[in-house]
Order: C-alpha cells, then structure tokens, then sequence
C-alpha cells in the first residue's frame, strides 16, 4: 500500500476500477450495517494502535509526498497541511479513540407508539449505506472520516488529494488492519488507488454504489463535486456569516463576541465576514471594537454610515457582502431595524452560522425563527458552530443543505432513520 | 383562473416566467416561514370553505377537463383519476381541515442543553423554504399537497397535469382566497398557468428558488423528473414490496397477512408483490395461499420449488423478482433461510416495505434491523405503510431516498431542523 502512486490504472480501466470499488463497497456496507457495537469499537480501536505502532511508516511515507510537493513548488501553507508528525499521528489515534467512545447510534429505536389499528409504529436509525469522501492535501481526514463512518455503520471510499497519496496509503494501510483484527470486510474502508480525476467523477455519479458524498476542502473542489455529482451531497460552500448588534446590545458583551467571532482564528468557515451594528447603538460600539480590530490589524471596510462614525475605515463595495474572506478583513455595515439586519443575512448571507447580540426578548426569539441558517445563536460567538462545541463528539463537515442534515454533521447526521412496524397479525381494513 | 388554458405565454417567456413564480415564491417562503400558526390555520379554513362554496364552479371546470380528456380517448381509469364530484371536493375539504386539526411542526425546540462552554444548544424545526410539487391527473393533489405544504410553513409552486389545468386553477383560486383571508401572500401557493413542458425543466433546476422537489404520478414522470432534477427530489420510484414467510410464522396469521398484503388493494405502492416462503414451511402454507389467490383471481408466478408445490403455478422469470405488477399478479419463491430472504430483499426489492412473519424473536429482530427499507415490518400487512395508519395526519407521499425523510413524508419530512445556540456572552476560547 506504500507504493500507490506507482500502481499505474489505465484510463480506460478506470470506469471498470471504479465500479469493482462500488460494487465491494456495497457488499460491505450491508456487513457493517448489521456490525455490533463491540466489532466496530474492536477495528477502531486496532486502528489506534496501528497508527502508534507504524508510525514510522506513516512518516516516511509523509517524508515521500512532502518532498514531492516541495519539488512541485506548493507553498507553505500547502505543505503546512500536507506534513504529519509523531505528534499529528498521536492526534490521529486519539481522535479514532474519542469515536470509540461516542454511542452507536445504529439500531436505536425512538417514538414507538400503538396505532388504533394495533400495530406499533415506530422508527429505527440506520446506516446510510456507502459514503464518498473526496478530500484534499490533509492526510488526517483518512482516518477521520472513516472513523466516524464505520462507527456509524458505513462503507466509505476515500478520495484524497494526489499529493497525499502515500500518506494517505500508509493511514489507510492501518485502517484495514485494524477492520481485519475486528473480522469486518477490508472493503469497508476503501482508497481510490489511482490519482487520475476521472476517478471522483465516478464516485460522485455512482447513484447505484454511492449513498452520499462529502467533500472536505476548498471552495473549488466543492464546487466542481456539486456541479457534478448525481449522489446526494453533504456541503457548505461558504461561511459569510454575521455578528448582529442590536439597539439593545450589552456593549461589553457585543465588544467581546464581534472580536472572538473574527479574530480568535481567521481561516474557519464559522467566523465571522461580517458585522451588523444597529444605528442607534453605532456611536457607543463602534469606535470600541474598531480600536480593537486596528491593535489587532483587522483591516475595515464599511458602509458610508460606518465610516461616518469611523472614518478610518475603508470603504466596501457590494462584492463586500458576499465575501468569505477567511482572513483579517471585517464588513461592517448598519442596519436600522431588526428586519433590515435579517433582510441582509438573507441576502447575502450562506445560511451558515449568524448571531444576534442583544437584551431584547423579542428580537432574540425573532432572529432565532427567522435566520435561516444552519446555526443560529444569541449572544455567542459565531466560533461555537462545531460538532465538538456541540456535544457531537467530532464532525465529518457542515453543512447548509435544506435537506437531511444541517450545520456540524456528527454521528447521527451519517445515519437516517427508517420506519418500523412491529405487529401481531394485523391486517389492513 | 378559470381559463388558465386559454391564457398562452410565448415559448421564449417560459423561462422568465418561471423565474419570477419562483422569485415570488422564495419571498412568500419567508413571511410563510415566520406565519403563526393561527394565519395558517385560518388560511387552511378558508380554503376549505371556499372549496364547498365554490363547488359548482370546481365541478364545471372539471367537466370542461373531462371532455376534453373523452375527446382525447383517454382511457376509464384516467377519466376516473380526473373526474370530481361533490363528494370528492367535501372530501377534499374535509382533507384541508384535517390539515388544520394537526400540531405545527414549526418553531419545536428539541434537545436543548447546556455544554460545557456554557452555552445552551439545542435544534429548532423550520421549513425546507419553497416546494415544487409536480404530479399527474389528479385535481384534489392541488389542494393536498398546498395545505401540507403550507401548515408546514413553506410555499408551493404546484404543476399539475394538463388535463386537469381546468380543475386545478378551479381549485387553486380558493386556496388563493384562504390565503388572502388570513393576510397570507398569494404567493405561498402558485400554479403554474401553462401546460408547456418546458416549465417542469425550469421547475425542478432552479436551485435558487426551489428547495425540493415531490413528484406524484406514474413511474415515468418520477423518472424523468429524477433524471433532470438539481433540485433534490423526494420520491420513490418503485414499490416492489415483499412478505417473508419464515419458517416459525403463525401459518393463520402468515395467510392472513400474505392475502390482505396482496388482495386488500392492487394498486398501491405498499401493496406485496413479491412473497418468499421458507422452504420449511411451504408444504403447509403455500397450498392454502394458493386456494386463497385463485379464488381471488390472483395470477401466481412461482420459482421451480414453489411449483414442485403447487404446480398450477405459472412459471416466474428473473424480471418477476424486479417487478411491480399493481395488480392480481404475484411472485412466490422458496428460501432456505432468513439470510436467503433478506438477501433476495436486498437484491431485487426497491427499499419500499417488506414484512417479515415470524414467532422466532431472533428473526424478527435480525429482518427488522438488516433489512434497508422505509419501512419494515413484524408480522402486519405492508398495506400499513401509509401516513394516515402512521399517525402523520396526511401525508405529501412516500420517500424511498436514503439522506432526508424514508417512508410516508407528513408534515415532520417538509420540515429540518436547525441548530440554535442560547449564550450569555460566551466566545470561544
């Protein structure tokens, strides 16, 4: 497994390849559908150890793409993520050890009742079937995803940057020991042997073999999946997401929510791109927090009554609202009206993760129905938007999708719930 | 509205007019999003008495369809599809405030807790936003699918039949009425006013206006419909349900059962078409069945084995496993084991309703676990398999998908839930 990208896949075998992968994973995800809690925690548990015990591996394996990747003139932050060590690999096993820890959600039963009829209805949280994971140059989504797909009762196939191939072979290398240590299908764990594109689009229009598709990584890769795929798939394509201070905010508090939401980490989707002040609050708040993001080097771009209040800002277009910066930029803009501040969310907004500040019951219950977002908050940092946060125990993404699940998708938003019936003999009048 | 057909709207508009329903109907979707529950309930009513004083009106639209669809030499059933009478429009009155009777799924908080940061987090139900519901011959989907639609809080664009285009706007202009009763945009219930196919397109692409998608009719519109669609689609396609007769079943209640599933009614999707019998209780329980279908004028088509039991049997095919008959026809096949039957489950059914009967406890619980259909059931009819005997109320149809609602949609499946967070000032550290 160490030598993947030597494994050569002729084009025209790829379709073929990729459907042998589909169809195995088919037939394992109906094996670990019916897993008992006791053989997934086993296989997780031996890939924990996998992970420790071939470290080394791992990290030669590492060495191999980073050098590649060094030759291929990639930038810092690129091999930022792309380097593993003996510290990210004990993160790994520790991360696959917290999944052994969650509850099954497989099999639970909930709200069975009797029927008039007799009959007793009720429904049943089942696996998804097969999951498709299409990543980029980080190695260490391998194991987590698969991680939480096994515990969860899925087959996955994984499909991660070509940079990372080796890497990623090495991970993947221990994920089938530790599924054969537990007696479970090698196939419930698969890796996409080649690093030809033609591969993900397969996966991604493979309704027959593929239940879902997450992808984890930039705006593009997203992009070009959704664009694509016939599989369901599981996404946030942006996190423009709004901190509202309004009329009746806290001051202190709001000072403090508009600078943990935009500076406490400048990358993660769920900080905030934008703040809305209210009017009438503008002049005591809004000279505080910009003193604030200047000592912090947060660069301002405001509306013209923003910048009425503080001129030192510069000034934002309309492409501003839109715009997921990911870095130290803020919008600033006023509103003035609770609808106004909702009007634009809705606008510009990416029905991520928008909060309110303020003292006002109404108001907070308004924007808490009213925002449609996948997280909706009063009085808290944007930052909180995080299945860890949450109490999921770890995420395999966020989503924004109306459908199935919405915000951090844990666990239970890898399984969906059937009915059952159970009965004695009951037969319809 | 009443001579929708005769309003014509050019070919090259089509496509700018079903931009502007949908513009509309993403704007209603939002004053339909946050509308208490009385609005809805008083629109609902309304409508519902506005259907019984304006029967006569629904009744001469309806004919005019009527005679057209005779002079089109439709057949008997689509007349019957599409004909009204008093009693179907009191029955679809009665359907509007059974509507109304049901709890409203939106705004229910679930789960709220606090973690560890201190912050409260906790999922609140809210619409999916705009569905475009698309279905066949029958005029009284019009106001089925609106009002689930609508108590759900979200907006509609419906695209019924062209043979019903009459009817449908007979009908669509009293639910315009409710909604104008109770202060409800008309826009939260629009129908499409030209019979032009390209409009269907336009419907079930538009991602920006559209949130999902329910097609109602034939196998071929869901096909076509599923095909084209980006918008996601909720729908079944197939219901090619089965009763496993296990060795340890009650041969009375396996009879029972194995005629009520078949013979109850032909035509649903819940009906059984597939029975499979342990081949150790074949000898005692397929000559009865037998003596039961035949004098019901079921056609039987069995496997070799079930022959060598009762040799009248007509001889199946490898398509009879595939196949939805909706009608007197079955498929009997021996298996010799629980594995073989859930296996032949996973092989040829349609992941709709299958039913296991059985007095072993160990079978009952392994078929209800490892069988991935919408609805599974111990020892009842898969006729059950209906939102009406699931306590939904109503229900907008059946969901075969794997991600969102499985099984009959009521009003929970037109709805999601988002996470919502409940702080004191917290940020994350």
């Amino acid at each position: 497994m160490n030598d993947l990208a030597d494994r050569r896949i002729a084009e025209a075998d790829i379709a073929a390849y990729m459907r042998s992968l589909g169809e195995a994973a088919r037939d394992a995800s109906r094996i670990a559908a019916r897993a008992d809690t006791r053989a997934k925690n086993q296989a997780l548990q031996a890939t924990a150890s996998s992970l420790r015990s071939n470290a080394s591996r791992i990290l030669a394996a590492n060495a191999r793409d980073v050098e590649a990747a060094r030759a291929a003139k990639h930038d810092d932050a690129f091999l930022d993520r792309l380097a593993l060590s003996e510290k990210s690999i004990e993160a790994m096993a520790r991360g696959v050890e917290e999944i052994v820890a969650l509850p099954d959600p497989v099999g639970e039963i909930s709200d069975l009742r009797y029927r008039p009829s007799g009959i007793q209805v009720g429904m049943m949280r089942v696996p998804l079937g097969v999951i498709g994971i299409v990543y980029e140059s980080r190695p260490n989504v391998t194991v987590d995803a698969a991680a939480l797909c096994l515990k969860s009762g899925n087959a996955t196939i994984l499909r991660g940057g070509s940079e990372a191939i080796h890497s990623n072979g090495a991970i993947a290398a221990c994920i089938t020991e530790g599924l054969r240590e537990a007696q479970l299908p090698e196939q419930a764990v698969q890796l996409i042997e080649t690093t030809d594109r033609a591969a993900v689009g397969h996966l991604i229009a493979d309704e027959a073999h593929v239940d879902v598709i997450v992808p984890r990584g930039g705006k593009s890769l997203i992009e070009r999946v959704s664009r694509e795929a016939k599989v369901p798939v599981l996404k946030h394509l942006d996190g423009v997401c709004h901190v509202y201070v309004d009329a009746r905010a806290n001051v202190d508090m709001a000072l403090a929510i508009a600078d943990n939401a935009k500076t406490q980490r400048y990358s993660p989707c769920n900080t905030m791109e934008t703040l809305l002040v209210h009017a009438d609050i503008a002049k005591r708040f809004l000279p505080k927090i910009a003193s604030i993001y200047e000592a912090k080097g947060v660069e301002m771009r405001g509306d013209a009554a923003s910048r009425a209040i503080v001129p030192q800002m510069k000034v934002a277009t309309e492409d501003d609202w839109y715009e997921e910066y990911l870095a130290p930029i803020v919008a600033i803009a006023l509103v003035d009206s609770l609808d106004d501040a909702i009007a634009h969310i809705a606008k510009y907004g990416s029905q991520h993760t928008d909060a309110i500040v303020t003292d006002d019951y109404t108001n907070a219950m308004r924007f808490l129905r009213e925002v449609d977002s996948s997280s909706v908050m009063v009085n808290a940092s944007t930052r909180f938007a995080d299945g860890f946060e949450y109490g999921l125990g770890a995420e395999i993404g966020i989503s924004t999708n109306k459908l199935h699940a919405r915000g951090p998708v844990g666990l239970e938003g890898l399984t969906s719930r059937k009915w059952i019936v159970l009965g004695s003999g009951q037969v319809r009048k």
